[in-house]
């Protein structure tokens, strides 16, 4: 079939508006935002309907021809990245929100909604749809449910899949599963779901998802608190979590370096305290309860925290401005980090009690590794998930620098393993990783992902190529 | 193979202790306890270790020999049933405690542990391992794993599923998957996990698992409330959440007759108001800070619902010894149930909001085919899970009724059905419920089960016949 014959069949499904192939019209879907990767396919299709994503699967089956599901695009690990060849489908035009049943707890929607605005629909109706990370402004459910994606509220809410209780998934033939359930127990076979969600597309493309809603919270109290180090971090969470068990739902760590890029680069970044500190945690409670006794107990855990030792100053939110700049901070080290230079970044999990020694191991080689080198180890201290990203040397050459990513990434995920940990914990595995988890997981686990693919995709077209070689 | 020299390399791989074949020994392995089956099996064998599991996993695979693992025998669907020239696995011998990590709030346990003991080594640790349900004296938490059980805490905590970190599953080849990870997050792979859990041992022998710990309740109030009808309950239940959010940790829904048995049958079942209501909340608010206002907000609760019409009366719990006694009288219920006659039972779930309805229409069809039927229908209102239960009409032939159980059945189901609901909730499906899940879902969906079913074990050795016939 040649190349207009197969955007022709494509236009037939979907009607002109959903095949796109100008360069121009191409570019955005094809960029990877970390430049690591970049897509070469010729087309996108960006289907309006569950029934086209099934025609264009199905017909993409019966010619062999690889499909790679797109969301948001916000991807870290390049598992959206699609060959010449292959067909790059966009959820972008399945953005309905099909149902929100308040009173049930839970709303239905398309993959091409946007997180940002599945938050805000669940907040219209007086509910919160925990789910939250950096990229909520663009990347799509879909997305964040074929990734499992983590964020700032998995310590009380769970990861993406912790939020969901149905799905629609087209599959690799071209079948539609209505798994739509919006049931809170349901044991009548395996649970389908649990795999497609966090597969990055590889056994098929959620198209629609029920989505499970909670109370909002009504009272919210935050702190950002100046530690020495990382093991008082961890032992201040410990108080917190024996203070106010469930209404933790916020345990940030950064180190000072972090603060310093946010305060350098970002706009409306503001330190609230005097003195400079080692490290920090933000640290917040949250309760649906209007007047839940959230602030004597922020003030419990922190006093307790100052005696032992644990905690050198802190600043409670007088106000939801202030503790909007709070998270501003947090959510400013990212993008502070970009006008540093090269980084080369790690997205690691390890039980929480070992952080401290993560951190100290894994600074310490960077450091021999590369004299100068700026680490910037921060991130999700109550789920032992540490974004620990290294910020070239002020000075050196960023092309050498970010050549050395997977040597050094290598070392890195050695200490990872030794503490028993994970070398993706929230970002995923797309090509970044796939090769090493590969090496580094078990033969015996290996085969059984290559079973379960072969299983569900034997003609291998689904996002062939990420996750797992087959 | 004879059977004697089947004996002999089982016993080599277990030692004497972990081979039975005399009839006494197998009696208690073999008696299922609802009546409905009786396994034929010739040998049950109880290994000491996960690696005597595998050995006797591989034997059984090379010789094309079923095994059919079982925990407790406390199942409802015959999941755990051994057919003559299958052997019956018990996990009745990995009984330790591996580790439990209290400031990591997890803990590893073979699958063998008795749920109760569970629960009573993670308060030890002062922590609360929240999975409950009836016969947590006597189930084993690899059982619970297997059947992704339920109970009266899946409201705040979820399902079994939810509870865990990690597994060790023995395949059906007797490779060992160690999967036992302590991770809150860890993106590098389908989360295999969630496979074996809820499978009812048709893809593998969950060994081991690496269990969430939670903060211990350090506030608990509960009230026992008359309500007029389950609509009113629902309204009722809204109105917590809305109140008391995450910290409504118990809903069960009664109606008057489960009381009449309970306290007809049942030794220290107490009746806490002067007057019969029709229907009973059991509501219970319960927070790890020790000084939550639930006894105020418990309070606000049932005021408002009385001026709402949604409350006739309420006894608020005085003491723990009173709590308890409220509980008990829940718990009694099926106890009591049991010296009414045969008893028909349906373990379904609808959406919260349409109970009312599935009561109202499988009440009056029940009536209808059945006059005079006592009709119990009470449960998990929190969750949408009722357990529909028929008693035989006071004087009515039991066998003749018992004789029904397929015909009413399927047409309760029909209605459950019709309300996008379950027809197992929390009990599974084993053989009881094979053929009914293989009617109602749909064709995509069952094939899909195959699949992953053939992928596993594909000489189809792993409790064969159970969940989905291959």
């Amino acid at each position: 079939m040649t190349d207009a014959a197969l955007l022709e069949v494509l236009m037939a499904i979907t009607g002109p508006q959903g095949v796109l192939h100008e360069a121009a019209d191409l570019a955005p879907y094809l960029k990877e935002w970390r430049g690591k990767y970049r897509s070469t396919a010729g087309i996108v299709v960006r289907p309006g309907s569950t029934a086209e994503v099934a025609a264009v699967v199905k017909l993409c089956a019966e010619r062999g021809i690889g499909v790679v599901p797109q969301g948001g695009n916000t991807g870290l690990c390049g598992g959206a990245v699609a060959e010449a060849g292959q067909i790059l489908l966009s959820t972008d035009r399945l953005a309905r929100i099909r149902e929100v049943d308040a009173e049930g707890d839970h709303m239905t929607v398309e993959a091409g909604v946007i997180l940002a605005q599945v938050q805000a629909v669940a907040e219209a109706a007086d509910r919160l749809f925990p789910l939250s990370l950096g990229a909520e402004g663009s990347c799509r459910i879909g997305g964040n449910l074929s990734t499992n994606a983590g964020g700032t509220a998995v310590l009380r809410y769970g990861n993406a899949r912790d939020l969901v209780l149905g799905l629609e998934v087209v599959l690799p033939d071209g079948q539609v599963w209505d798994g739509l359930r919006a049931l809170r127990k349901d044991n009548t076979g395996y649970d389908l779901k649990q795999l497609f969600i966090g597969a990055e597309g590889t056994l098929g493309i959620i198209t629609a998802a029920v989505l499970k809603l909670f109370p909002r919270p009504r009272s919210v109290e935050a702190a950002l608190v100046g530690v020495p180090d990382p093991a008082a971090a961890v032992a201040l969470f410990g108080r917190a979590r024996a203070e106010a068990g469930g209404s933790v739902t916020g345990v940030e760590l950064m180190p000072r370096l972090a603060i310093d890029f946010a305060l350098r680069h970002v706009a409306g970044v503001v330190d609230p305290m005097a003195e400079p500190h080692p490290w920090y945690v933000l640290l917040e409670l949250s309760s649906p309860a209007a007047d839940a006794p959230l602030a004597e107990r922020l003030e419990a855990i922190l006093a307790g925290g100052l005696e032992a030792g644990l905690v050198v100053d802190a600043a409670i939110a007088a106000s939801e401005a202030q503790r909007k700049a709070f998270w501003h901070i947090r959510e400013a080290i990212v993008e502070g980090q970009r006008f540093e230079g090269g980084a080369i970044k790690h997205d690691i999990a390890v039980p929480v009690a070992k952080v401290p020694e993560f951190l100290g191991r894994a600074t310490a080689l960077s450091e021999a590794m590369v004299p100068g080198v700026r680490v910037v180890g921060f991130g999700h201290l109550g789920d032992g998930n540490i974004h620990f990203n290294l910020n070239q040397p002020v000075g050196a050459d960023r092309e050498a620098f970010m050549a050395r990513w997977e040597e050094i990434a290598h070392r890195v995920h050695d200490i990872v393993a030794d503490l028993d940990g994970s070398i993706s914990a929230e970002h995923g595995v797309g090509l970044l990783k796939r090769d090493e988890i590969a090496e580094r997981k078990s033969p015996v686990e290996i085969e059984l992902m290559r079973r379960i693919k072969q299983a569900i995709d034997p003609a291998g077209i689904m996002n062939p190529g990420k996750m797992v070689r087959t």
